[in-house]
């Protein structure tokens, strides 16, 4: 055994026990196990009043760009992305990408997130990276392509890069890196580009990420051309029939909510970001009700500006409450399920990771719980859901490795790219 | 000099010069000072990425309630008050409402408060406990009186209680405690009660809070009373005569934030709170640009359920962006500016504290900038707004003492107030 959790508190997110208390837990080859008595463990850890959970998932991130945290902000969108956000990114370099997306990690694991599915670019690069870390990640290039007529896959940067990144075999290795296929949004691109990122996606067996009505203007104008919302572009052309992640869907419709049912879409939830580029807010808590998969991510972190998951379960929980106008609904359970269970089958992760349950891989956080912060505590779901943060977060466990423990990371040089980050910042003044 | 700070980078929150850069401050007899030269200090501390501030200002909260963080969350209105949290209250003792006061207090302390509003009961008892940690505190016991044609001063546990406070001189030492007058709630009194509060205020030179219009059932249930709203009761009745804070307005209306800005009422914005009891928005980004002081506040913590304030100001900017669907609505400064500066408006002690200004009292905080979640930097005021949490507070201190230091708390025995607080838990099963 490599650790035994000694008389913990667990959050299981498994239905058959969701709450054990004063319970053994241990990590034998990256896999969790309850059976602990009789083993000899290379390191045991006292658990009381320590509370262990699953791993969480974000499910939405363009991790890199925490180059461009509180980059230009509080100004209009359209101001935001064409004066400021995009003439920065043009001058991204794989490089920079590379310490961004180390950036974005170190903050992630040392707020418990161990998985993030992510879109940026350059991301064979970083693959590479979330492999060296040791996170699980599911990784894709948003697909652009503005020729009405034509996909250009030669002339699709995007495109290559997802190629060289399937090249390089990180998806190949032990599963914990996948490359999924992308479309960009419904607006940023037209039928050839759908028709192309299905027909690569099933030749390759990839699940599949896109953005969609994420703003009103998008989703209106999409009617407009279209006669129908993103999400019936979508799947009348095929994208559903992969398995997909569908980031935002704060404009989505009753039918844009049965569709997602049906085919079996997640639905990536970014209150914050949301909120805060005042795009709206999603009914979430009627796609759950109706039975869609909702997940969380926290967005680009110019546009949130944090990777703390716990913050974005506490308000999508809170937001729900207050546009339902009813204090029970998203209760804390279902609220802590997005964040794990949700995000692990987001990541077609369901069998090996989101819930604390015998044989399932050691994807889970240690939370101290001896601290003012979490003082009183009658149930531990509800000072999860709602009063925890990143900063009760000791340690952070992903397939049985310690990535992170107390203010300790142990897979990032976190001094060096800090200072090189901070280095790069004249880049884009 | 008692502590130089070298080479900081200071958001001041003063208009005359809000951000300063590799810049020194001083600390001498409690006092700030930027003419550092030629001192010789007791202690020196490098700010390299390190970020000065204010101390900030709770405006809202009833600090013992850390008691019942997560007390019976997740359900309606009416069935957590009645059958779960008034039954417990009716529990509390003056040494329970000591220990839950003590862990909000650490809470507060160990995340950047310096300051907080407080209306609970067993005042007297909160002023000495605020006394002894160190911090500055208004403090008043939410006064009820259901008899509609008296008010029975000798039968009024909150006026015997704050009379005692009063008594107890704790507001004559060094003006750190305020003890104020109050009225509970336009709905859980009578005019007997409302003008012998103000009586009371005006014969102490008192300050008043209240709380008004938290509920969309309370805001008509008062105007279907009295024929208007419950502002507009108030101000018919002297209460905003006294310098008043208003916990809540979240459906004031146009009329009632006029007369606010008229009377000089500062409204205590407590976001999550309204949002987790699914009470509504209140719509501040008007109020202040009305000419409104607006503060924050957290609320009690079995409606939050915390007491960092840093996710406050950034919910409460997010929130405003959203309900204005406009990402432009209180930008960084402005709500930094609610926390801290209008919040020692809302105390009395604009003249004092709020800002880091010569001559002012060291109420401030020593911030990390050193860690991925403050990289990248291109403003201080925007990352404090957006990208920090209490996790990122190395240092409180008040009037010149040091209360917390990473970790440490200076003036509160932590792990025997947790000891004593878990050990109460049994009472309220």
């Amino acid at each position: 055994m490599d650790i035994w959790f000694k008389n913990a508190t667990i959050v299981t997110m498994n239905p058959i026990a969701p709450i054990l208390y004063e319970t053994d837990l241990g990590i034998i080859d990256g896999k969790i196990t309850f059976a602990c008595e009789g083993s000899k463990p290379k390191r045991v850890i006292n658990c009381t009043h320590k509370v262990l959970m699953p791993g969480l998932f974000n499910c939405h991130s363009h991790a890199a760009m925490t180059l461009f945290r509180g980059y230009a902000n509080d100004r209009a969108l359209e101001d935001w992305l064409f004066n400021h956000l995009f003439p920065a990114e043009s001058r991204l370099t794989p490089e920079l990408v590379r310490l961004g997306t180390l950036v974005a990690m170190a903050e992630m694991i040392s707020s418990g997130t161990v998985a993030f599915s992510d879109m940026y670019c350059h991301m064979d690069i970083v693959a590479q990276a979330a492999d060296e870390v040791g996170m699980l990640a599911n990784i894709c290039n948003g697909v652009i392509g503005m020729d009405k007529e034509n996909f250009d896959y030669y002339n699709c940067n995007e495109y290559l890069q997802t190629v060289r990144a399937l090249e390089a075999g990180y998806d190949k290795k032990d599963g914990r890196i996948k490359i999924e296929a992308s479309i960009h949004g419904v607006y940023t691109s037209y039928k050839p580009t759908w028709e192309k990122a299905v027909d690569f996606a099933k030749k390759n067996n990839m699940r599949m990420h896109v953005h969609l009505s994420e703003t009103k203007t998008e989703h209106e104008g999409c009617i407009k051309n279209y006669g129908v919302t993103p999400a019936q572009v979508f799947e009348k052309h095929g994208v559903f029939d992969v398995p997909c992640l569908a980031a935002h869907g704060v404009w989505a419709s009753d039918d844009d909510i049965e569709i997602f049912r049906e085919k079996g879409v997640t639905v990536a939830h970014n209150p914050l970001s949301n909120l805060k580029l005042a795009s709206g807010l999603a009914p979430v808590a009627k796609m759950l009700e109706r039975g869609v998969n909702v997940a969380l991510g926290t967005d680009g972190v110019s546009s949130n500006n944090s990777h703390d998951l716990f913050e974005e379960m506490k308000m999508a929980s809170l937001l729900q409450k207050y546009i339902t106008n009813d204090p029970t609904t998203l209760p804390a359970t279902e609220t802590l399920k997005m964040a794990t269970v949700n995000g692990a089958k987001a990541q077609g992760r369901e069998n090996e990771s989101g819930m604390l349950a015998e044989g399932f891989d050691a994807d889970m956080l240690v939370l101290d719980f001896d601290n003012p912060r979490q003082t009183m505590c009658y149930d531990p779901t509800l000072n999860l859901a709602y009063s925890t943060s990143g900063r009760d977060v000791q340690m952070t466990v992903c397939r049985g490795k310690i990535l992170y423990e107390k203010g300790e990371y142990k897979t990032i040089d976190i001094e060096k790219i800090l200072w090189d980050t901070r280095a790069a910042r004249r880049i884009f003044l």
